[in-house]
């Protein structure tokens, strides 16, 4: 079985971008943690990064046929810009969770919206990088039920 | 230490309502869990449930008083419709978490619109009963680390 | 079989309130005259009228179990802002009319919006107290080609 | 005493277009059946079907003059893009009511709003065609009254 | 004479909640202060708190035949919500005056939304709990008048 | 030199349709007014009045040949949704005024948009019957002018 | 009897201004033309403009008391902002006509709306300068039948 | 095999219309290179054009029991304004594409809005009327497969 | 202690203006009134009114640098349209309460919304002339805290 | 004479990304198709896809001085949410039409915006794959008469 | 060469009024600035502040003929609330930047829209009082190419 | 000191693209002006275009730590879609200024809104390739003096 987490622009500055937003735990960090969650699980995490949109567009592309069960994805800033990525979503045929660290729902108003959400299983913003440990939660309780 | 589940209208006929999108746990069986979850982590899980707003308002106001260090609140239906609950918040002053069983984002417009989200620590949507269980691990990790 | 009669906030005042829009007619006389033409047609009818939402709402939540077939439901004020009701229709999974006495359509532009009728099989406004027989003519109808 | 009921567009193909929305029973069924309770009445039932906006509005300059007293219609597509209707019901002088088969509120946002709705005495919406037959008894008491 | 003074939901916490916002004075401190203004006056004020809305429609009800003159009221989280007790103030058929402590006009956008605002005779926002002896003095005038 | 008097639907009715806000003079009076105005200029007006937009469209059309300089047009409730008519402007290549009898500006929010407004020379409203003169002496100059 | 003609602010510079939207004629000529009209009809005009608000507003406070029957005024760009010279009318309780020498309609949208167009008798745009004379045919004619 | 092409308001004068805009291409050559275009295939094409709303409803009502299997409609005008020809299609049922000679994107807002498009199997615009030839091409190749 | 009085545009009518909505007091009655009320409690009341916005903006900023305390202002109609008032207050640096006779919320939309209001320390509306006075006892109470 | 046919994010998938909306044929057939279509005509067709918007922009940059004459542009996801390419087209300087396979105005309401309809030629949405020949054909025709 | 400089409502109060967003630097010291940043390259600068939105309208319509070649103008608070200045600009036929001290786009919604910039050549906020000598560099090297 | 010159999508065509709105100077030449003005100053200026948002992204994370002090930014058209762009200077922690070539605010209404501007120091439209050398006397003026 296995997950492919994705992390969208910016997130690779992790833990030196806005701390008193993000907090101080690296990408690196929460990558190796989702990982080790999901080895004790015996479920392979596939860890990506980019900057640029369309190398998100292509690693989807990827796990229509790679054997990935579910996608967790912090789409970062595409998350309110990227109709590319939701089409993406489309074309790889896999189930996916939107995390966010901070609560979006609390900054500028053009974060309230997501390109994403209605086409996810479930969305989750504020929990701080334990968010995606959570996420993890429930993918590894959703595949076990599968 | 001490947290308060509380859940808004309807809630109670969980397991009966709808099972297609909210499934066959019942409200029992969620505040047993969350409770358990707690008692492994030596935190004592309160639970209360109310179709009224004006009751919601007041268990909020006794949380002010009675020890409560965090709320895990679905405030189901008063999510959209509110101001009571969302300055009892702020009477109460106690952080809190917000839970949906369903992803909001992907039924009606209305749905999309919360009155507590931006005052939330963390906002989680769509993850079935399991995310009560999410929001408690936070919650845990959180007073923990407190 | 059987109808259940709902009356929202304000209408247990009717024959006293604003009677150059709603009439003289008390909400007594709508509900036995109801009564009266269920009673004809062998169906029972019970009603139910309070100014609290959270008390309609457990009223529906009865419905699911107390063989209620169908809902005649004035929501008055709570049309055009209980979204909690709106739920507990989902949870009672129950089929409804709705009736307005007097025309919401030439009133305040905030009573051109109601959270129930895309949910309800039908809708009337501006029959005056004959809307509710209207209605439950309508229900009789219906219960017999059932 | 006289009653003139009209019908818009497309209702000609009453019961054979859509019949999972409209129903199978068609104009010429519905105009019998509203004939018959008005002369069971002792009111006259004249009967207007029209697709095009302008013999409609010519038909309700008639009404003026004719002996009518209470219009019943269904406007149907012109209800959302008839202002011309909407004028003439105010050179006829007479007053209406508007009828829909369908629930309108449960369709295209666009079928929401009415060119007509403030101008009614009453609204209804969703009954099918027995809807013609409610809003008939309303006109019969209302006349008999009057 | 007689004046009712209402508070609605949370502003039974006054003087415990947000004071850098509400101040420190309690709600039994404003409502000895305008019963004795009353007093002196020669008017009595009755007063009432809920966090129901139901609670408050139906004290507007009584007003209607308790010999109330004039209301002043505090909605509360409900003036930007309740439609119900709007329409209450109809059914009560009494002037009423509408008083927020904090100013309104400097926080969230839907705070900048009453639905009582227009059937006021007056409204203030800003003055703190003086503003609800301010009101009384308003109204002892126009009582005086009357 | 000749012009075209078009008047769109309901006008037929001017002088008995709700005189208080169009007044008592009837559309032949005006007609006639505004082709002896003409007549003492040396200017054939021609008349026309439908309730049927596709015959004003059709009228424009004729009017590309048949000789036409100008267009006095009130296009009635036409103004507010009648593309087809501001496309048979351009079909017709013909300048045009617009004439409202009462203040469009002072009535429905609906009437304060005009599908043709952009395309006239110049547009009047609330003048009366007598704008219809104002609009010709307007038309006499500019052709005299011309 | 009096007629008062206003003009709003850059109207002096008319003649000189974008002459390809509103002609050659100056503001002098517009004046001495629509007095020569009214002199013709015994009626006095009076001429005012100014670039300043303020003065509009009392000239119009002093046109309660001078006698000033009708006003007839281009407020320029004063229609689209000023609240000031709308109640100065309420205040001056005098009738008014509007008019505006270019099409405002085929303009900049911010220029389709007026703050005095519904408190005024008659409004008209697109007929240059002669609109003014249009305007005080209007006036006579009124005035002549009052 | 029977094709059905329409064309609405103003149509009927291409060729002579604003040809900047559409070309000097007549109706009936339109019709002319469709029709050989379809005998070509096999499949006859019958052409109508009006410029009333009504007369096009009635047209489509007789293609449901015509043999009519496709229509190709340039609704002209009434592409943004007729709620009637789009339900006339559902009482039709029948697939069609909707065709533009010109570029409605790039011309006044409200074309940008059709209330046929989410209705119909394909939509062009900009193409000339070589568009018509273009929606037959593919009507021909849709049949064929069929 | 010194207190600033500003009443604007058309306020100098008070009392002959509108009375209906304004009562029969004069803008000298009310700055008397005032001006007693301020002497009682040993504060210097200075009055000014104008219908140029420049003026009241210059008389803000004296009161920087003249010893005024608190500003009461009506800014009448400039409240809906003064962002150079707004802007005249930041320079003054002198707290302030907005005063209005009416019940703004009661009138036409664009009344209800203030370019000051989230400036100042209190708003009241629909008093009538009393709630200077009443703005008046709450500055004085203010000022003695001070 | 040479012809650019783009194709966006995701299109790549073609014929194995969501079949029922966009058919089964891949991407490599459409453009041997069109490229087939072209030579029959003495056309030369260059392909190019890419899921990175900054592709598409310098692959039109390139365009500008390549010799294409016209560019057939299927921009998928970037039709929505790209300026940059519209700007691209601008700086090419080379004529071009837009392909949606599926037919836009069915979908999601964020797909009925383009940032590149008003710049384009023409527009087709619906017609499948079929669409790219049908464009082509249009080039073909522009390119010959040209 | 001549260059006239025009400050708008409260810029009198630069260096005293909210230093901590405008700076220390007075009106005066600005325009000494822009003086003699003109004189070193030729050009007379005419420097003109006023509170009055008439006096800037009047000194604009002197521009016209006082030989003025380029005008610099920060609006203030006008820029947001004044067609008459815009009009005015259309009067004087003169080219002119827009400056702002502040970044408005960082500040309250409404002082994103100014009625001057798609009017103006170019425009620039934020840039503190050296802003009035960018625009100048920017004015005399336009001269000088001129 | 050192400061970061970057240009986004479609910049590298400066000098042909659309000469009438950007003019003829290249990117090459304005890079070279600007990086002698900072030499000049002995700020070292580093250039950087590009086409990807992405790349733009990872430049201003190198940023962070290779010394810049300041970002000259013409974001081209990810000034309207990039919040990608918005958080990576949030990442980047160095302040900026937002420069266009063409005045954004008299082309499409899409251009009037920026993701960047409320963030940036200061902003500035339609100054040419002149407008870069502004900015950069604005940096060098600020660096200095920091």
């Amino acid at each position: 079985m296995s997950v492919l987490l994705i992390n969208g622009p910016n997130l690779n500055t992790l833990g030196t971008r806005e701390p008193e937003i993000y907090g101080s735990t690296t990408l690196a960090d929460v990558e190796a943690s989702v990982r080790a969650q999901g080895e004790a699980a015996g479920i392979e995490v596939a860890c990506f990064q980019s900057n640029f949109e369309g190398a998100i567009v292509e690693r989807l592309h990827a796990a229509r046929t790679d054997g990935t069960q579910f996608v967790i994805i912090n789409p970062g800033a595409f998350t309110h810009t990227s109709v590319a990525i939701r089409d993406a979503f489309g074309a790889a045929d896999v189930p996916f969770c939107e995390v966010h660290i901070s609560n979006v729902h609390a900054r500028e108003p053009f974060r309230h919206h997501s390109y994403l959400s209605d086409k996810a299983v479930g969305v989750m913003a504020g929990f701080g990088t334990l968010g995606y440990n959570l996420a993890m939660t429930f993918v590894i309780d959703r595949l076990s039920a599968g």
